[in-house]
């Protein structure tokens, strides 16, 4: 059972197990459509054969948003969604006219080798901005992708959506509720341009658990929030940003709202996107550490400026990749993020060692430091003035890799 | 004349031409007192021999501020400053009520050296954070750095207030206004931990007209506002951020307000912390080339951010520095900058090459792009909607040696 949850900061609830292959009522496939020069699989698809299945999205805030992105938006049923299709190699953002063009032809083909409505198929891209996306290998691909279409095309569909992921990110459980065993899966793309909404991320989650629209919305919005929110690479919030949940009901197992059902499925789906949010940090674009910033006291904005600012700060990041304990810049950060504030008596614990106590340092055993802040995973707390409030942010680490990933590629 | 001047940003106005030394009025000395380990310069001393002196001052809006700062702020007549003290090396922040005592000291110490009242010495430190500064090491540089005081100090003083800086920023200038012709000196620190503010800076400024307190204030204020506010290296707003210029009066020049005069000093001042803002970024840690970002349309809020999320997009700073044109990246951070804004309209060019119109992708020649990307200075232009406001930000790249210096030492 030691598989997917690897993170000390995600427990696995007791009533999940892990599985392969997708949930009952969907099938997928991934496919090499020649999106991406290398000939690397590049097209997802994804469907659900239940017509009553139900779904929820959540989507990118950016004021730049891709065409998929905008397709999904404006013509698609994100209630009854019943297929996603989903390239890597390019975003098909900031591409106008010609890349609405592009995602509907995407959409139209989908649906044909889904064969369901249109409005049922939801598009994903993901790659380089600003180029315009070859439509005809997509469609092209979507034909080979039907073909292939299995219960468990779960590993193929997420190899199809990665770009600069060192590793795939995907998990099948088994998730035993109160009234019956239902499954539940998902495949997540990301690793570079993470941040504040939800990060560069497709995420395509299935569970064969009967829900009504507005539960999967509620048990989606929920989860994303202490997910896919609570992440950073870089810093940066990406164009094409998708989350999407779909419930084929094909278990029999009906999720009433407010149930235990509901309940412990929340649970089991909190564990999920945590682990994979939590895979795509340490997966960020050359990572090494993962660190996780806790900030309590003070109101809930102060709290959420100081954490972020302690996980985009490149100084810290730089810190955490080589295993230094420089607990000055901590102090630096939340002070940038909370102006006229001065003089600040917080408070700085590094995996339990404190250095900062009312805003100056105490003494502390410097060896002690320098192991904590050398393994895997560094947590850091900081407590403000006051109570009330609290947050988390993990975030990557931030070393050479990163800089060749990004100034030597157009990614 | 081409010294100083370096950047096609920054104009050198005709009346104004490069000398050596201080300003009538001043002597500066740089010793090693002990504070960094390598035996470096570390200590500076700045005095003004005139009683009639004026000044202004600005600091860092970080909740968390170095007892050097809160020394100035609470202790200083800033409108009459009459020497500086500034330490490289520790940057006595997060030092609590020890930390206080040590600026106090530092203070004390150099007000016997200059043999001026205390609340007339400023007090400035930079390096590490966290770390208690031994006070009595820069009292035993003081009383060395007094004997060593000279009108060409200026040189020994800015090498000392050096931290992670590759080179020494500073700058005598001469400058003929329409009452007379007066001297005009700066001396600048600043490397890492540079944005928002006005920077990890510290900036002195010396001139021998002869000002009221207040027109030194506006003067200070407005060329502030266009220079080490306008720059980022890391986005990183520091502790420790001062900014003091001294007027002593000594050429016997009176500079009164609204007059031609101040307007021509004002000009001169302007260029002289332009280029110097623009020596830092060019000096950020591990730098090799300055972008510049002009976003203009919109309103002010919205220009503000845009260029402030462009100069301190990692992806956008990573392929500056591989002289990668992936301009889809600044479509991005714009985006992040003005989230609920889309479908966001925005023009951009880059070194006068429209690569983006209307939000979408024109044709352009990848050649030329490429050419455009590959000088020491490049040139961002981001249209939003609408006009009436327009902002500036320059910034410098990500590289491996910014990774270099701050994962592996502790700075």
């Amino acid at each position: 059972m030691s598989g997917f949850f690897t993170s000390r900061w995600v427990q696995r609830p007791d009533h999940v197990a892990e599985t392969a292959g997708l949930p009952a009522g969907f099938r997928a496939a991934g496919v090499a459509c020649g999106i991406k020069e290398s000939g690397a699989s590049d097209l997802g698809l994804l469907v659900c054969d239940e017509p009553q299945a139900t779904s929820a999205a959540r989507f990118t805030r950016s004021g730049v948003v891709a065409a998929p992105v905008l397709v999904c938006q404006e013509r698609c049923d994100l209630a009854g969604l019943r297929a996603v299709v989903a390239n890597s190699g390019n975003a098909n953002a900031a591409t106008g006219r010609r890349g609405l063009d592009a995602a509907a032809k995407m959409q139209g083909a989908a649906a044909i080798a889904a064969g369901v409505q249109e409005s049922l198929v939801a598009v994903a891209s993901t790659g380089v901005i600003g180029v315009q996306l070859p439509a005809e290998k997509a469609v092209g691909g979507l034909a080979r992708a039907a073909g292939a279409l299995s219960a468990q095309g779960d590993e193929d569909f997420a190899e199809a959506i990665r770009t600069t992921d060192a590793f795939a990110k995907r998990a099948a459980l088994e998730v035993t509720l109160p009234s019956g065993t239902v499954r539940l899966a998902g495949q997540a793309k990301g690793a570079g341009m993470i941040s504040p909404g939800f990060a560069t991320l497709l995420c395509f989650v299935q569970t064969d658990a009967r829900l009504s629209a507005e539960t999967a919305d509620l048990l989606l919005g929920v989860t994303v929030k202490r997910s896919f929110e609570r992440i950073s690479v870089d810093g940066q919030l990406s164009t094409n940003d998708t989350v999407i949940l779909m419930a084929s009901g094909a278990s029999g197992v009906h999720v009433e709202p407010e149930t235990p059902d509901e309940l412990a499925l929340g649970e089991a789906l909190d564990a999920l996107l945590r682990q994979l949010a939590l895979l795509v940090v340490a997966d960020g674009e050359g990572a090494a550490r993962v660190g996780r910033v806790v900030v309590s006291g003070g109101h809930d904005l102060h709290v959420e400026h100081a954490a972020r600012a302690v996980a985009n700060s490149p100084l810290i990041k730089t810190a955490l990749h080589g295993g230094d304990p420089n607990w000055g810049r901590i102090v630096q950060a939340v002070g940038m993020a909370l102006p006229g504030t001065a003089p600040l008596p917080l408070d700085v614990h590094i995996e339990g060692v404190q250095v900062c106590s009312g805003g100056a340092v105490v003494p502390y055993d410097p060896q002690a430091l320098d192991a904590a802040v050398a393994g895997p995973e560094v947590e850091y707390v900081v407590g403000l003035p006051g109570d009330g409030a609290e947050t988390e942010v993990f975030f990557s680490d931030l070393g050479h890799r990163y800089i060749e990933i990004n100034a030597e590629y157009t990614t």
